[in-house]
């Protein structure tokens, strides 16, 4: 056992005697915020404090003798090898189910035991399931009970960075008419009042950004709406005076970000409050008078932002191509050093970083840079660091997945290159994933078509020759904000009416296989819903294809050519030409050769 | 106004009548009866006999005011002109939504209102549904009041057709081998009884058959099984002496069929009952003593039957060649005939019903024959009458879909043929169809895959060109049983757990297009679930493929060839080098030519 392990091993410990002193029966961590967002600012990164597994996703139970990690199949071999000799045991759970670790934890309990989570980071739907199956099980829950408050002693703060505006032409829709709009839906569905603390959603409402988690360019804040006053619940010191005022002459009010739950207290009898039971938490539900009505249905800003403009597709058009021509910078570069110089996976994240930094409009990256040379590109959400990392050399895949913020759009992109020697299962494996990506791309569906049933068309590939990935094949992506956002997502989940394809959704399409131990492949572009204008012309219902807004070159030296068919090669061929002819006038030199070299035609 | 339509505005009033001198505001007339069975005894026809409404499916609403007929996209033709001038409305659903009356009624009725329902022929899971609408709409409910039985003079009695054994070789399975596994299933469910109303189950689990009703070779009657005894409760008579020794060999007693109720509240208080929600109604559930623990589940053995033994499916393959060779019979007989004889819609139902009740095994057809020339084609649901038929002539597209059942296995097949000239637009539209029933038929998928996710693989071939259609993609099939069998359904309808594809599931895939007015097409084959020898080799887990069961030749006068890729054609090629030594040797003379022409390769 070395010092990381040790560790975390007294940090169970830790919270085992917090169990026994609170007479608890087990203590749930969950990866979550008061938000329920994607990314956590530190100081709600107990989770991974307490057991040494740095995914994203994933829940630590802690019980008087036991402690187990709840991961899905994206994290499995990063979460063997974190978890390794801590003494806390994986539990592999499918993609999608994040519900596996209260049937696990119902089984552990006896009739009578209390099982304590910290209610003021659980949601009001989660919590209401986590009830139900300890109510089965005989078991109390106690929500009352933050156990980091307890066992981490310089837990951080709250982040502190200042609020800024997204303003036009990025930002084409003002705040007002924003807010108007989801006034009217909250209003039409027959609420008086609205509260959300989903932080991209108050992002995109406010047209503000901040940069208080890593990647997605949102602040800490919570907000109620009534038929007329708009509240925003932000730290103190984080909105400048001048923001303060240009947000008030919009009516919107600042307050503390702690207020918040006194606001909820002081709901008049007679209020409808609307809330998403996924997005906000029993800890501030707790708060709202009995006598409201509570109407639960998902944030109308959900559905609006998930909606695209016009004006704004333009801009994500441009963002793209500066993405791409940033890409062809790193990637001439690339080709050019490699044997020359010592290139790993941590001086490509550095290169494609820095080349992305020098694009107009570029804020920051919309995630961690995942450069996995062969079996480290088997693992999903991989990420190179200076104790552990790959160099380039000798024979295999590259993957690389990446992607940046840009004032006027959000970026997502997975290419695999070629190094040295490529074997024929390597190629085979490539084409099939492609396939799938070109598969799926080239689909068109009816409108308000459930996004999940379009999950099958992209593996079907796959399926064919036996192979499958264990992630969902799109998410949506948000504009100038969270590189993850629904509603919609083409996934194995089980459909809802509100992830409905509609006009305007961007959406990723990147299927995968991964071998593990050996190599890893991903194929992805972000796809974006627009009408299709089809022979029917409308006699059987509107009709939406995808629009590939990612221009960046496919590598075509991976293609096994028996394997495509010749609609496919062509799709392929036109891609690239697309390509050329947008990235062409943003590059030069040595770039401006490799786009051309890149996007010769197969 | 005429006498047919005069006497369903008489019979609509008497309810009306009968409403207000029950104080009640509305009454629910569903399709459906004490077992929730698609094919319903004359008994239970109450809805066709009030409205005129002849589809099989949909849902009559009569209040003070205003009747309504709630029917989806497959019936709204035939609705609009069944309905026609009988004062009654037709409302058009989506495909699959069975709730929509419910919201309408909710809108319809006041605070205070009565609404009434027979709870003896609503399922438990729908009269939570409904009463959640009314409670929230603050209306009563009231499932104690048949309004047929006030209505309806000659309402005829419940059906005395002999049941009788399925016998080995074609019933492979033992019955007592049967009733174990179940027991051993609700067992393992924490149930210690189990109370079953669905009548392809009760056949199924007992290995009997009847005929109760058209086409499903089934009886009325319930089971409850304890943790020893088993009772079958069903009409006096109806059992012989001998198949009661039998049944009694195996442990099963044999009751009169109105004694379940009783039954059900004798359960002792501290039994644990299984009971699968959808496929129970109100009023039985409402005799179950207050103390006894209800666990709702679906039924065991409907899980189980779907999934056919290869005991079974030996048998199958022969029905399927026998149902083959009936066909080729016909159409040889059909061809030879065109333009010599005066042939009907109704003529080609009377002489493919002699050509399959020629084959050995024959038992009945498995739903009425849908022979739907040009315009009628349009209409899924067709059925010619004396009154209204085509006659075959001119140019157009003959859509013939029709099915048996044989003692080994339930036949269900579509295809479309030319007479005449054919349009470009008619070779375009086959076409596509054509290649979605191909695209879904050479899919392999992950065993445990929700059968609902498969649905889009069918459609987008015809989504391409802004075209799709209104029915789901494949309903399950019976083993000499129903034709539309559960679990499993590949549809747009929302995936639940248990629509898992397991090995050894019989589904149709059946694509189609329709244009009112003008013609319809769909091609349909059955498919059995069947492990898939991958390249993987299992290392990304199980995989199933279909193994097409229909045996008959698909047009290919009608293909347009440039919309076919060579793997398509190929495809075609083998099934019809299939279809031909399969059928070969069941036919001669006309129809053994018939075959080879219509098998030669495109």
């Amino acid at each position: 056992m070395d010092t990381r392990t040790s560790a975390f091993r007294l940090r169970i410990e830790h919270v085992q005697d917090a169990l026994h002193r609170h007479g608890f029966a087990a203590v749930l961590v969950p990866t979550s915020d008061p938000h329920l967002s994607e990314y956590l600012p530190e100081r709600w990164q107990g989770r991974q404090w307490l057991s040494g597994f740095t995914g994203s996703m994933g829940t630590l139970v802690v019980t008087r003798e036991r402690a187990a990690v709840f991961a899905d199949s994206r994290y499995w071999t990063q979460a063997e090898k974190e978890l390794a000799d801590t003494g806390i045991e994986l539990v592999k759970i499918p993609t999608g189910n994040a519900t596996e670790h209260v049937e696990w934890l119902a089984r552990q309990v006896k009739a009578g035991d209390t099982v304590a989570v910290d209610g003021s980071v659980l949601g009001i739907a989660a919590a209401q399931f986590l009830q139900a199956a300890l109510d089965q099980a005989g078991a109390r829950l106690r929500t009352d009970f933050d156990v980091l408050a307890e066992v981490w002693p310089d837990r951080p703060d709250l982040p502190t960075a200042a609020v800024y505006e997204h303003r036009a032409p990025q930002a084409p829709l003002a705040r007002a008419a924003k807010l108007a709009q989801v006034r009217e839906a909250f209003l039409r569905q027959g609420a008086t009042h609205h509260f959300v603390s989903t932080v991209d959603d108050i992002a995109w409402l406010f047209n503000l950004r901040g940069s208080d988690v890593s990647y997605n360019p949102v602040f800490l804040a919570h907000a109620l709406l009534d038929l007329h006053a708009t509240t925003l619940y932000v730290g103190v010191g984080k909105v400048s005076a001048e923001l303060q005022r240009a947000l008030q002459a919009d009516g919107v009010r600042v307050a503390p970000y702690d207020q918040a739950a006194a606001a909820l207290a002081a709901l008049p009898a007679n209020a409808a409050l609307l809330v998403d039971p996924r997005r906000v938490t029993l800890g501030l539900r707790q708060n709202v008078p009995a006598g409201v009505k509570v109407i639960e249905a998902i944030n109308p800003s959900t559905l609006f932002k998930s909606r695209k403009t016009e004006a704004e597709a333009v801009h994500v058009r441009e963002a793209m191509a500066q993405d791409g021509a940033a890409m062809c910078e790193f990637y001439a570069w690339f080709e050019n050093a490699l044997g020359k110089e010592r290139i790993t996976e941590l001086t490509i994240d550095e290169k494609l970083s820095a080349a992305r930094a020098r694009r107009p409009g570029f804020v920051g990256l919309s995630f961690n840079t995942i450069a996995g040379f062969n079996a480290n590109g088997a693992m999903p959400h991989y990420r190179a660091s200076a104790e552990s990392h790959a160099v380039i050399e000798g024979d295999g895949l590259l993957l690389i997945d990446s992607g940046a913020q840009y004032l006027g759009g959000t970026t997502d992109v997975t290419r695999v290159w070629p190094i040295g020697r490529v074997s024929a299962e390597q190629r085979r494996d490539y084409t099939l994933v492609l396939k799938g990506t070109l598969a799926l791309s080239r689909t068109r569906y009816p409108r308000g078509t459930l996004s999940p049933m379009l999950d099958a068309i992209a593996r079907a590939p796959l399926w064919e020759h036996g192979l499958d990935y264990g992630h969902g094949t799109g998410h949506g992506v948000g504009y100038f904000l969270n590189v993850h956002e629904g509603p919609q997502s083409i996934s194995k989940t089980m459909p809802e009416p509100h992830m409905a394809m509609e006009p305007g959704m961007i959406t990723s399409i990147e299927p995968g296989l991964y071998r593990p131990g050996q190599w890893g492949i991903r194929i992805e572009n972000l796809v974006m819903n627009v009408p299709a204008t089809t022979p029917a012309a409308g006699a059987f219902g509107e009709f939406l294809e995808f629009e590939t807004l990612t221009l960046c070159p496919i590598d075509t030296r991976c293609i096994e050519r028996q394997l495509m068919r010749a609609d496919e090669i062509d799709w392929l061929n036109r891609y690239h030409v697309v390509v050329r002819e947008r990235l062409s006038p943003l590059v030069a030199g040595d770039a401006l050769d490799w786009l051309v070299r890149r996007t010769q035609p197969v």
